[in-house]
C-alpha cells in the first residue's frame, strides 16, 4: 500500500479534527505538524503519530517527506501557504477560503496552476452521504432539468464580533459553501441579488454586515434559487436542500441527529444537530479521504480551484448586491 | 340549535365540496342552491338537502330564507355577487379573490362595510389543523420574535391557457394564498421583490405571465421572506411553510398523504397529496363551520374583508415588480 | 340520488359522532333517532335532521321509513337490537362487539343470516386511509408472502373501573380491533398465546383482568404475529402497524397528528393524538359512507357477520389463553 | 498522551473494520496484527501501521507491547483465545460470543476473573449514539417505569448453510444482540417463550434451527417484551427499538440512511441501511474508544463478562424454550 506523506498545517479546533480524520485514513501517513502554540501541535503529534513538529508552517511545508500539505490554519494565511505549498510542488488541500479578495485568491491559484499541482478545496459538503446521494439522483435524471432550489443555512451562535470584522462579511465567511452546494448540486450561477438584516446585535450593522440574509440566484442554465442564511439559530445547526424540477425534488434535511425519539404528555421530540462539525463529520472524513486518493492515483482532486474562484466570485456578487441594493452579474466581479 | 338559512351559489367542482361541507354542519340549513347548469345545482341540493335551486345566482340571494351566501361562482362574477349580497344584507362567505382589480374588490367590499354585513374570505389554510398549531406556537411566543419566513407552493398542474389568460396572472391566482398565509403568520407586508421564468409552455410567456416565480417579501416587524411557487410538480401539490425566529423554528410539511410506507429493495416509499382539495380537506370545512358560527354568534367571521384586499395588494405589488424589474412598496399599489 | 332512510339508535359520545358523520353523507336520510335521554335525541336530530325521536330503540327501529339501523347503544344492547332489526327487515351497522359472548353474538348474527339483511360490523380501522393504503399495496403484492404481523395498540387511559367490569376484558374490548385487523392485513388466526399483566391499578387484577398485554398470533397461512396493547399511554391514543413479508415490508403509523413541528434550543417537537376519535375521524365518516352506499347499491356490505364472529373468537382464545396460560387454537373456542 | 499497546487478533472482515477503527483512536497503538492469511494480516499492519504481524494468535498474544488484545477472529477460537490472553494478562476486547456453549462461556470468564484483566464484550449497540441517548433519557427517567419493550431485528440475506450449522442456532447467533440490548435498556430478563418457523430455505429445518421467530420476555422488573427476528429482509438491515413506560416511550429507528428524500410522481421515496456494519459504523469505532480509555484509565470496560454471559443464558433458555415448546426461566440455564 502506498502512502501520502502530509504535512498538516494548524493544529486549533478545525486542524484537531482533521488529525483524527487523517489518523484513521490508512493511505495517509502524516509526517509533519505545524502550528506556532506547542501544546496544540504536540496533541496533533500523538493523534496523527507524525514524525516532527514545526512551529512554523513553511517550515513544515520544506519537509522532504510532505509530499503534500494540508491548510488548516487562520484563513489570512491561507494564501501565503498555499503559494509557498504549490512552489515547493506540494499536493494542496486547503480549508475554505483561499482568500477573502479576489486578487489574493487568484494569485495564489495562479501559482497552484503554474506549479501544476494537485488542489482540493475544503466545501466537505460535497462529501456528505446525503449531498452525494442528491448527486447521484441528479446524475440519474431523477428530476430532469433543474427549474428552483432553496437552500436553508443557519448557525447556532454569531461568531465574536473580532472575527467578524475580519470575516470578508456574511456571504465569503458564510454562504460561501451555500454557493459551492447551489453549483455542485444546479450549475453556474449568472447573477445574485442579495437582501441582509441585522436581527442579532446592532454592532453588526456597525461593521457593514448583516447577519440575515436572502439571496436569490439565477443560473445560467435558467433555474432560480434562493438561500437563506442566519447567524444564529437556537435550535443549532441547521442545514436544508431542496432541488426542485420538471420530473421531482430532492430534498436534504437531516433532522434529528440521533434516531430516538421521546413520546411524552401530549407529544413527542427528538434532539437537533449543535455544530456543524456534527452535521458533517463524516463529509470531513471522506473529503480528506478523497484527497489522499486522488493525489495518490494522480487524479485531480474535486473540488478544485476553479471550484474555490467560481464559490468566492458569488459570494462577492452578493457582497456588492448587498452594498448597491441591485442585482449583480457573477461576470461582473 | 339556531340554525343559519345558507344560499350557496355556484355548483361547479368546488361547489359541490362545499355543499358537501355544509351538509355536514348541523347549524348550517342549505335552503337554496344557484348554479346555470340544472345537473349541478340539482346535484348540490340533493348533498344539501336544499329546498329551492335557482338558476340564477341574484334570485337565490333574494331568497327569503337565505340569511348568508356562500360564494363559489367563476372568479369575474364574485364582485357583483358581494355588493348584490351585501345590499339585500345577506352574511357572505366569498372563494378567493373578490376581483382580480383593486378598484372593483375596493368596490365590492366598500358596498360589505355599507351594509355592515358579515363577510369572510375564502383562504382555506388559515383553518388547516397544521397552520392552526402554528399560529397557536406563534401566539404562545413559541419562537419570539419571527425573522425569517419561507413557503414553497407548487400546484400539480399548470390550469388550462385559456384559464390563465383571466387569471390575473400568477401572482393574483395562487401566490395570494401564499401572501395570505404570510400575513397569517408574520405580519403586514412592507415590501416585496419578484422573479419569474417560464419553464412549463412558452405560451404562458405570450400571455405576459410567468409558471415559476421567486418572491422576496419585506415585513413591517422586519422580518424577511421568500416564497417559491411553481405550476407543475410531478409529484402532486407541494406546500411547505417555515417561520424562523430568534428563539426557534415552526415548520409546517405534511408528507406523506397516508401514513403507510412501503419497503422494498433498497429504500422505502410513500405517496404524496395530489391536489390542494386532498390536503386541505379538513380545512375547507372548518372555514365553513367557522363562518356559520361567527355569523350566528354575531362575531366578525375571520378571514374579513381587510385581509381580502390586502392579500391581494401584495399580489398586485408582486405583479408590478415582476413586469418593472423593482422591488415594490405594497402601499405603492 | 337514492337515498337511504336510516334510524340512528344512540345518540351517546360515539352516536354523535356517528350523527356528524351521516348528515355530511348525501345519500343518507337520517329519519330517526333514538335515545333515552332527552338532550341527547334532540341534539343528533338537530345534527342529523332526522324528523323523529324516539326514547326507545325498538320503537325506532319499526320506523316505516328506515330503512337500515345504525347501531350506536350500549354494548349489552347491540345484540337484542340487532335480532329486532334483522326481524324488521332493516340493514344493520352496529359498532362492535356484537355481544360479549359467542352464543349471543352467534345468536344475534343467526337473526341476521335467517332475515337475510345486509349487516356491518364496526371494525373502523379498514377504512382509514392508511390502512386501506396498506391493504392495497398487500393486494398489489408489495411485500408477497406475509411473515410477521406486529400490532401495537395503547389507549391514552383506563376506563372506569365500573365500565372495565363489565367490558368482557381486555382483548374483548380492546384487543378486538387488533385482531380484526390481523385478519383483514395477514389472514386466518389459528392460534393464540396471551400474557399479561397489570400495570396500572391493582384493582384491575381483582377483576381477572390485566391492562397490559402481548398476545403471540399465528396465522393458518403460516405467518407469526404478535400484539402489545396498554391501558394508558401518556402521550396519547398509540397505534402502529407493520407487516412484513418476503418481499418488503408495510408500516402503518400516525405520527405527529399536525403536520407542525417547533425546533426549540437543543430539539424539535410535535403533537400526537390524543383519542382514537382524532386517529380515526376519516375512517368513521368512510365506514358509514361504505355502508350506506354498499345497501343502496344492493352488495353485501363489508367487515360483515363472519368478521364480527372471527375477531370475537379470536378475542375470546385470547382471553382463555391468559386464564389457562397455554396457546389456544381459535377452533377450540 | 499514554498510548495503549494492541494486538489485534484476526483480520477479516470484521478484523479490517476494527483495524480502521483502531487507527483513528489517538490512544491506541496497533503493535501487532495476527492472522493466518498473509495479505489480511499484511493489509491490517499497513491500515494500523503496527509493527509487527504473526501467522498465530497465541504469539501475538505474548507480544511484549501488547497491553491489550482485541479479538476478531471466528467464533470457535474466541473462548481459547481469551483463556491465553488472561493468562498473560492482557486487557481483553472480544467479539461477541465467548463462545456458544455456557460451560466454555464460564470457563473462559472465570479465566479472566482469576486474572483480573479488563473484559469488553463486542456488543456495540450500546455505543451507537441513538441508543446511547436512549439510555440517558431512561437514566433521567423520562418514561418512569417500564412496561414493555419491543425490538425488531432483521439480517439482509440468511448467512450460507455451512455457516448456520457452527452458529448455535438464531438466538445465540444474532437474537444475542436483541437480549443484551433488553438488559441495557429495560433489565435483567426472568423467563422466556421463543416461537419460531422457517420461511427462507427448507434446509434450516433440517439443521434443527429456525429463521424467523418472535421471543417474548418476561423481565424481573415486572416488563414484558417481544423480540422478532429474521434472516432475510430484502429492504435491508432493519432494527427498531421500542420501550413503553408509565411515562411516556422511547423509540430508537434509523430510517433512511441518507436524509435524502426524492419526489417523483405520486409519491417519495429514501433508501435504507444495507448491512448492520452501516448501521453501526459510529458504534463499532466507539466501543473500541471506550475500550482503550477504560483501561487506560483504569476502569472496568462495559459491558463486560457478566454482560457476556447473562446474555448469553437468555439466547440459551429461547433455544431450549424453542425446542421443547415451553416458557423457560433463565435461571434453569
Amino acid at each position: 500500500m502506498k502512502r501520502l506523506g502530509i504535512a498538516l498545517l494548524g493544529a486549533g479546533r478545525m486542524g484537531q479534527e482533521h488529525a483524527k480524520a487523517l489518523a484513521g485514513i490508512p493511505e495517509a501517513r502524516v509526517v509533519a505538524v505545524a502550528d506556532p502554540k506547542k501544546e496544540a501541535r504536540e496533541l496533533a503529534r500523538q493523534i496523527t503519530k507524525a514524525e516532527r513538529v514545526y512551529e512554523d508552517a513553511l517550515a513544515a511545508i520544506a519537509d522532504p517527506e510532505a509530499e503534500a500539505v494540508v491548510i488548516v490554519t487562520p484563513t489570512e494565511t491561507h494564501a501565503e501557504l498555499i503559494e509557498a505549498a504549490a512552489k515547493a510542488k506540494k499536493a494542496i488541500f486547503a480549508e475554505k477560503p483561499v482568500a477573502l479578495g479576489l486578487e489574493e485568491t487568484k494569485r495564489a491559484l495562479d501559482a497552484v496552476a503554474a506549479a501544476g499541482v494537485p488542489f482540493q478545496i475544503g466545501f466537505q459538503r460535497r462529501y456528505d452521504p446525503g449531498y452525494r446521494r442528491a448527486r447521484e439522483l441528479l446524475d440519474q435524471g431523477a428530476i430532469g432539468r433543474v427549474d428552483q432550489f432553496r437552500q436553508a443555512s443557519r448557525d447556532p451562535e454569531p461568531p465574536p464580533l473580532e472575527y467578524l470584522k475580519r470575516s470578508g462579511g456574511i456571504f465569503v465567511d458564510m454562504t460561501i459553501h451555500d454557493f459551492d452546494l447551489a453549483r455542485f448540486l444546479v450549475g453556474e450561477v449568472r447573477e445574485v441579488v442579495a437582501y441582509g438584516a441585522v436581527r442579532t446585535d446592532p454592532r453588526v450593522a456597525e461593521l457593514g454586515d448583516v447577519d440575515t440574509a436572502i439571496t436569490v440566484l439565477f443560473f445560467e442554465n435558467g433555474a432560480q434559487g434562493v438561500i437563506e442564511n442566519s447567524r444564529r439559530s437556537v435550535y443549532g445547526y441547521d442545514i436544508r436542500t431542496e432541488v426542485f424540477g420538471e420530473g421531482g425534488k430532492i430534498v436534504v434535511d437531516a433532522v434529528p441527529k440521533t434516531p430516538t425519539w421521546r413520546f411524552r404528555e401530549g407529544g413527542l421530540e427528538a434532539d437537533h444537530y449543535h455544530f456543524f462539525m456534527d452535521r458533517f463529520k463524516e463529509a470531513y472524513e471522506a473529503e480528506l479521504r478523497a484527497f489522499v486518493e486522488a493525489v495518490l492515483e494522480a487524479r485531480p482532486p474535486s473540488p478544485g480551484p476553479e471550484d474555490a474562484l467560481a464559490a468566492l466570485r458569488i459570494a462577492l456578487a452578493a457582497t456588492r448586491s448587498l452594498r448597491e441594493g441591485r442585482p449583480v452579474a457573477v461576470g461582473e466581479v
